[in-house]
């Protein structure tokens, strides 16, 4: 019955190596899928490698970034040897670069125009990053859900699969900045700093904390980032 | 005595594999039952399960979401062999995805309209998914209290079991994301990861908080999410 | 001396089994007496079982509660056999509902009802379940404290034994919600959950913080809640 | 030379056993005194025994109690042996008991009032319980601050040696609930639970933190409240 | 592909012993770099070792800060040794020294006249020290947020490799004060204390946390500030 | 060349006994110097020692305290052995008491007025004790900055070395109160207590944490008060 049950929304693969077969059956399409780190723990990398991996499968994808200039998304893209901007000149791959305060002032005609634009360029899958930028420019914490709510939700809707980036809660690595994407979303995935207690060295570590209907590992699992992007070593242990 | 006792109040079982046989007695029809938990632990997933126990009896209900939307939730359940759309199309299930933010600004009226609901519909079972979420929705902490107060309030007056789920504080997993459900509900559930010190796996276990006029057990027991929805390993432990 | 000092004030028993020899001498007549502890660790059972004692003794009572319908109130004390019911048609208790959000708007005017209340009525006994949903009701911190200030010395100049239900804090077991109530009353029960380091087991223990101008023991003892109400453990220890 | 410097300021006893003993050369008269402790420390005990040792010197006071009525202050120190009752016919003490929402609301006249009132009594010493409850009134903490500062000031000039009593911040047992007194005050005391980690016991300890000009004694030494008393034992180790 | 891609961004040295080898391959020009650490830990000798390798290479340089007067940098350079009079009457390098109130109250204006000052004296290098003294200069962290972000948004576009020092936040050493510059930036080292646990020493330790699209190491390395200014030791550990 | 480049300013002593020593060269004639510790630590004998030891060698000084009255701080000074009383004979000492609430009031005026103080009195050191109490007077967090940071400049500009006061922040010893001064001053000493984890004793010990320009000791040493100040013994262990 599981083969059956499966075979009704179709499930698709994030491209991070080592993670997807942590995921036992893939993320379902159309999914808000949400990626939790600290700053330098590769939430950028996995967003772009997560779109790489819909290019070589000949997908189209839209990536709009808070945090940085449209040159250098392409250009870290490229580092990594995967070709953004061939794919932004065939038309594949569109990068927006907004300013987090103006999306802020009028997200629902933002949240709109972006899903005009998801339907015209027949977008695939959609890359926020990051979330908290966006939450950050709201001083009322119930303004600031609704409006993060209401955006999630016309995603949803527009039926494209999302990653979303948040930073992590100062408190807890588990939790992203402003406690309520985790819970919007229907993946999760945490990126973490481990420090050993002898403060010899920083290591990295990712947890799959939910992907809803779906049965996946949960062991935390060392990874690194190397010009080929992010790598999980699914095999290892963190210590 | 205990035999008389019991007898005036009839009492319903959850549906939750394991779980059940740690109420001694099982929970008073009519209750409100909160489940705490944070992203992932399974809270849609148990609200589903307390459900199909529900139908399997030939019972009538409603799931009011304000996370997901109608298909989602569905879906969901169809994942996990539980023929919700049956239920819906014979008229034993009413699914309802609301706006949060809606539901916060007209609560009362909603409130009533729901009541009608309940009695019209001639509902046995009642589930809000996520009560956090419209928690969330007020600025004052003093107005969410008197709202969230008087809506379970209402609810009790209805007489339907209900089962509300509610994300946990980021402080502890044993409180509920504003403090206050765990207070106004006859029954309290905790859904928490437990991960051990080295980073290798992150577990899951329920704990038994609070059963009004009943005795349970005190024991925090392990519990997997699996095809067929949450299974309690009352015979094993922890550690 | 001792004797002689003892004489002059009457001491009343709580009537929870174990805990009352904990208290040497008893608590004085008249006495304001705070139970703190967080959800379904028994305040609502150790006050039901604390009017029972006096209704044992022939005495009257009221208990107004603000979490609960007045026939949950009734129920739960027939659950633990005892009649409370028949205290109501013999005119001994008298339990009122209320909703805490107008006793927070016209404290002043409740407070002075139920002063004549306590006094028409020949109350003994009074209980206030619970005081926390009282006080969430307020929004500033100062307002909370004068209004919980008032309410809590005219139940003083009233002259009723008062027991009031108080959450903890989320921070501390040994603090109430809002840091006020152990401060304003005599007496202060702890009421807290114990956790084992491995996740095995919940126990619960109970401490007596204060007793004004009483000796009493200083040490934690396991409690459980049967069918008959609260069992304090004197002779056992937690581990 | 110390013998030289000592002369100059008259130095008082608190008359708490033991503790006396741990200050080495007692307490500069005319100083402000703050002790420190949660809710049934002793604080109370504490000012009490503070001004019978006056007494038993032919010394007058005043005790200004913002929790407590007259008539309790009045039998709490005849529980341990202090005929209060007979100081105040002999006109040797004057116990007011003050609304603390009326000290907050006027407090510049009630200390210019209570300035005239030392003085006209020739009050040798005087006690503020607790200090705590009249901060607690105020909303803003710079209005909270510059009215204890001013308070303070007005009671250092009218140069009666003053004890005031404060409850314990939440965070740590060493700062008092607002954070300024002890920086306000000449001398401070920290009255403490300890609570072994098998949670047996709950054990009391205090420690002298500042005595401005003082040498004083840095242990931490357990202490009892009995029918005599607060009773320090200088000889003992807590554990 | 490794050579081909580091070769079209051109990558520059830091100047701080010890670290410039923990960054494999140097930071891109014209990056933003953070410098995260609490008071004393060595930001503002960062900083001018920072400019000094670029005096040393030719280039030219800003020193805007807001802690300092200009005469205190102009010393503390030459402390060390490193000529920053001559490179002043040389006209190769500017310090400024600017109120950070008037600096928050008129940031874009400001914004401007320093994307000119860059352009007009051909800087290379830029150093703010330290962005958390004009932060600390909002009360609302939505505003602080959007000021910071347009800020360093006008320094991206000028195209200056910039270097901002900020204090760390109190609860943890790996944020900044206000947790948004580490986002906002290329690059961030966290220069932290770290205390033997007998009191005995602090040390002095460096982390790399982020270099946007390079490799670095993730040790925890030991440093000192000397009289050359600050020499990490790459070959040594902290224990 | 270390020799060079010291010569260049003139270096002080503080005047603490073990403490110099651990200050490689002394601090920077007119820095601007903080001591942080909590209530009783020493703050005021520190700054009293440090006037006491420019007297010694022919200096003027300052003394602005904001906690005690001008006779308090004479009379703490004298039973250090200290003959403050004369040097304000002879015009070498000037202690003013001042109100906090005014001068947070009418900051900027007064702050002019102590300039000029200085300057017509000749003052060589300057103490403000507490910059706390001051700073607890603003209520916005940006006002207080701005008004501290104002200040501080301003004595800066006046050129006298400058010693100020500050409790320790609730959560951190290493903290001042507001988080500020710490950054402003060029020389931060620590003062704390340590308590031993069996509660048998509380010690002392004092840390550098900063010292602009200047090499020093980064060892925790403990230190006493005694009838002849602050004694630091640089030779001994905490533990
Ligand atoms: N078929 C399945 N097999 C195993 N695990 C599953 C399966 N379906 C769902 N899960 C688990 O359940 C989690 C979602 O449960 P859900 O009830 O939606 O949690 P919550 O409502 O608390 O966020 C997923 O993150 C996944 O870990
Ligand atoms: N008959 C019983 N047997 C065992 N435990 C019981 C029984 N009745 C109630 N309890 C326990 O008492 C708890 C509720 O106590 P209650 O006094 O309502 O707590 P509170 O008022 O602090 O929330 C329940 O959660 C249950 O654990
Ligand atoms: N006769 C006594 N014997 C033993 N302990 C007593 C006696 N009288 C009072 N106590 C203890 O003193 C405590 C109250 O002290 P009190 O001074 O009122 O504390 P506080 O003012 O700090 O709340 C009581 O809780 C009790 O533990
Ligand atoms: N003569 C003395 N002998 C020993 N200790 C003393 C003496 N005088 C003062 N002290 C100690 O110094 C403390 C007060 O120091 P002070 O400088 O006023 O501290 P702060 O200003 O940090 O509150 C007193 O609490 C006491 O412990
Ligand atoms: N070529 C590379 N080799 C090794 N590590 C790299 C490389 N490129 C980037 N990184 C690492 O990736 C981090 C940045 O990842 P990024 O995805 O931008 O993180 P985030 O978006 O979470 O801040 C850098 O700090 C660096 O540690
Ligand atoms: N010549 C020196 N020798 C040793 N240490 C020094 C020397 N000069 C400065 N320091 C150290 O550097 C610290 C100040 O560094 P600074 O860069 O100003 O720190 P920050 O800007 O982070 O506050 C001083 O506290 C001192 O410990
Ligand atoms: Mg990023
Ligand atoms: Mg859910
Ligand atoms: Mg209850
Ligand atoms: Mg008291
Ligand atoms: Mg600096
Ligand atoms: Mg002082």
């Amino acid at each position: 019955t599981e083969a059956e049950l499966d075979s009704d929304v179709e499930r698709i693969q994030l491209g991070i190596d080592g993670l997807d077969s942590m995921i036992l059956g893939g993320i379902p399409q159309r999914s808000l899928i949400s990626v939790i780190g600290s700053a330098g723990t590769g939430k950028t990398t996995f967003a772009l490698q997560f779109l790489e991996h819909g290019f070589k499968d000949g997908e189209r994808a839209i990536y709009l970034t808070l945090e940085e200039s449209r040159e250098a998304i392409l250009s870290t893209a490229e580092d990594k040897g995967w070709p953004f901007r061939e794919y932004v000149e065939d038309d594949r791959l569109a990068v927006v670069s907004m300013d987090p305060i103006e999306m802020a002032n009028s997200l629902s005609s933002i949240s709109s125009d972006l899903s005009r634009l998801v339907a015209d360029f027949g977008a695939d899958r959609l890359v926020l990053d990051s979330v908290s930028l966006l939450e950050m420019m709201y001083d009322h914490p119930s303004k600031r859900r609704s409006q993060v709510f209401e955006f999630t939700r016309s995603l949803k809707e527009v039926g494209v699969t999302t990653l979303l980036t948040s930073e992590a809660s100062e408190e807890s690595p588990y939790t992203s900045r402003y406690g309520i994407v985790e819970y919007l979303t229907d993946a999760v995935f945490v990126l973490r700093y481990v420090r050993t207690s002898n403060f010899q060295e920083t290591r990295m570590a990712v947890e799959i904390q939910k992907i809803r209907d779906a049965n996946h590992s949960r062991e935390t699992k060392p990874y690194e980032i190397t010009n080929e992007g992010i790598n999980v070593y699914q095999q290892a242990n963190l210590f």
